[in-house]
């Protein structure tokens, strides 16, 4: 086993992290932190420090860390066959099983899943097949993707430009030109202050046709969205909205991607965020949850409707030119496999449901009535706390005063809880684990209550 | 154990798979093959066959199949800890660890990793991070990427892009334009039959000086290619190509990814491909033979002077907006860990370049003269034979006669030998894992005399 100090020298001189202040690490200013372990909804580091993950890790170890059955489907895979590849018709029982298990459980008129790796890789899929769809169907004009602001679909140079964040897009020259924004459905955030929610409603739709008669309906190809905007501040839609949006697009013959990165395999509660929603998708993009993250693996759920015209592309093409070395990786599909299972057995998905109702209602009532406290949000196993300067007045803090991130670091060192200072507004996420307790909940809502007081007073 | 036919059933109905004929596949017009094992060399399938993969998956399986030291540091990361996201400086043992053994084997001038999932992931971070660079620097017109035609760097929209194969553009609007292509280094397809490898190495170098002057220096950021060209065709340069091409970027200020996913750790009998060639490269990209794998992982190595670009536009912005939730997944780590250690400890890249040496001689020897090889070439353990219709007017079969595809698919039925028809021309590919020994060598050989006299006399 390494020093602690050694390894602390090797992360700091050679590992390039993720959103990271890289000056800041380099030179030893931001934080370092080793994980050993985990078990349920805690993760362990070197330093002995045990930690209530109400984030798991990034909403996606929803079966909670420590799993044995997937641990063991993943060793057995390695001993078995660690890795082939899924061209031309080739597979694993372990592949193969899981496109039958996320069919079964995916909405009835979807038909097939490619495997990716990521959530990112997956939405770069749904649009090059759309594309392709568009190439084939003899209308090469329709394809710009409406995303909306707030949205999150990944950090590539495409997928960032879906992404509708300012942070994924400053110095990156995003978003690219064939994406185009419509408004976030945030209806906390709402302009006019006086609208109902059906009223604002009424304005994203408008917003959006207005949008669609700008570009030209034959330009647009489809339209990407999360169920419940996820890091754009974990804002479930207002009421209607889904249902609303959807007949803009059916009514121009936009297509629609369900990103279900986040809400996908349980986290509302319902299997997909599109049962809870009442949406009828084209695409569903899957990530995070298809695994728990054990092991990388993603997919694009593509609809009957899809399928058909991407079987004529190949009849009249040949072979489709797309695919990733590690497309279906045989170590993600006997992960996959092994954690739908657990969700089903252990009934975590109710849980879920259930516990994550009793932190969304514990957390309003401990904290609707704080000063600084302008919303408390969430659906399923999501939660958001958003913090406003003046209540009244509906003013927010300045973002150079952090607010979010001080509160999340409070949480943090005061109570061993990890919640995520979302990166947009002052806003506290959590989505903890399927597996979280009441005590557990209990846990979350009373740090955080301390921590905002911390900071807050 | 479920039965053959069901899972075929299972196959046809719910998986989309990579690169295939999508309506034949499920009509059951193209073949399902289930592997179920594989040590060394060979691989297994539910039928019962074994088969010796002189391809190595798709080369990438570089340790070969069923390493028992790989699967174990896989399955034992998945028990102690499978995920914990590596973002704002967070990690685990193996992820640092790997870190240190990554720049350890990099040329000196390299100075940090960033992980990923693919190749192709792994190229566009490489094109954010040029961008980002180039927007610190405040030169944001300095933008675009010139690749080569017959380049393979990924799948995505923008990788995808970059690739330089039809197939990989047809039908999904490619390639987007920030990319601009140059001339193939493919000696054997020379327009001049008369010019010397040096007279065609001196046309390369003015090609890409005209396509940099037409489109202006000030707009092109960067040079993307890989050592030896790989799925283009397993082309290796002509003589003197690096250098001169380099001497061009250099004078330009044109910076130069080396996309070493299919070279690097090892194929061409050293480290990297650009010690082979005498490369200095401000980006590396990793992948494949990094874990040989077991596990999806890849990496974008920066140079030290990209690198402190980067420091200074993280001082001046903040964490810097990039990154994927499995970005140096634990899992994929462990299983880089452990390759690499028995990469040295079984002395394999050693024996990719003696063994690779002996697999390209002999293959010369055998076919050479054959009236219908125009060209046995490669490098280290990579191997190609070119088909030509008239070896003396240099005439190529016509490509619906599928000569190289037929060829494969008797190396297969005959003798159980995996080999890659590439998708562009009548090209027959090895890329075995290192571990061939001299008698595989021998077989593989052997079986393809065999092929190419069925198929072409
Ligand atoms: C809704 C959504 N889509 C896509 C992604 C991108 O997934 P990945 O980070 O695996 O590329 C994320 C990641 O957080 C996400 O939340
Ligand atoms: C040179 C090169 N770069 C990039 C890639 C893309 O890697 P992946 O398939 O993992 O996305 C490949 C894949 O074959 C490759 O050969």
């Amino acid at each position: 086993m390494l020093h602690n100090d050694q390894l602390e020298h090797w992360d700091r001189e050679n590992f390039f992290h993720p959103s990271t202040h890289l000056a800041g690490f380099a030179r030893g200013n931001q934080p370092h932190r080793v994980l050993t372990g985990g078990s349920g909804c805690h993760i362990e580091d070197r330093d002995g420090n045990r930690l209530l993950d109400a984030f798991a890790g990034l909403y996606c170890v929803n079966a909670g860390y420590g799993r044995a059955p997937i641990a063991e489907a993943i060793a057995d895979q390695a001993k078995e066959l660690a890795y082939y590849h899924a061209y031309v018709g080739h597979g694993t029982e372990a592949s193969i099983t899981l496109a039958k298990m996320v069919l079964d459980r995916a909405p009835d008129h979807m038909s097939k899943v490619y495997f990716g790796l990521s959530g990112s890789d997956a939405n770069e899929t749904n649009i090059k097949l759309i594309w392709y769809c568009n190439n084939i169907l003899g209308r090469p004009e329709k394809k710009k993707i409406i995303s909306r602001w707030r949205g999150y679909h990944g950090s590539g140079l495409m997928t960032g430009s879906l992404t509708g964040l300012e942070l994924f897009h400053k110095k990156f020259d995003l978003p690219l030109s064939q994406v185009v924004h419509t408004d976030a459905p945030y209806y906390f955030r709402r302009s006019n202050r006086d609208q109902t929610e059906s009223e604002f409603v009424a304005e994203c739709v408008a917003s959006l046709e207005a949008l669609i008669d700008r570009e030209g309906a034959d330009t647009i190809a489809a339209f990407i969205g999360e169920p419940v905007l996820g890091t754009g501040g974990i804002v479930p839609p207002p009421e209607g909205y889904w249902p609303a949006i959807q007949a803009v697009l059916e009514r121009h013959d936009i297509l629609l991607i369900a990103d279900e990165v986040v809400t996908g395999f349980g986290r509302l509660g319902t299997m997909f965020g599109s049962d809870h929603y009442g949406m009828r998708p084209d695409l569903i993009t899957i990530a995070k949850g298809l695994t728990s993250a054990y092991a990388p693996l993603s997919g694009s759920i593509v609809s009957d409707r899809m399928w058909k015209v991407l079987e004529r592309g190949t009849d009249e093409n040949g072979p489709i030119g797309h695919g990733w070395t590690y497309s279906a990786h045989p170590i993600g599909a006997a992960a996959g496999v092994a954690n739908l299972k657990l969700l089903d057995s252990l009934g975590l998905i109710e849980n879920a449901g259930s516990v994550g109702s009793y932190l969304n209602a514990t957390m309003r009532d401990a904290l609707t009535e704080h000063p600084h406290v302008g919303d408390v949000r969430g659906e399923g196993m999501l939660c958001a706390v958003e913090f406003v300067a003046d209540k009244v007045g509906h003013r927010f803090f300045d973002a150079a005063d952090k607010i979010g991130p001080q509160i999340a670091g409070k949480l943090l060192e005061q109570d061993n809880i990890i919640a995520r200072a979302m990166p947009q507004g002052d806003i506290l996420g959590f989505a903890p684990p399927f597996c979280l307790t009441r005590e557990e909940a209990d846990q979350v809502v009373a740090g955080t209550v301390r921590a905002v007081t911390s900071v807050l007073g």
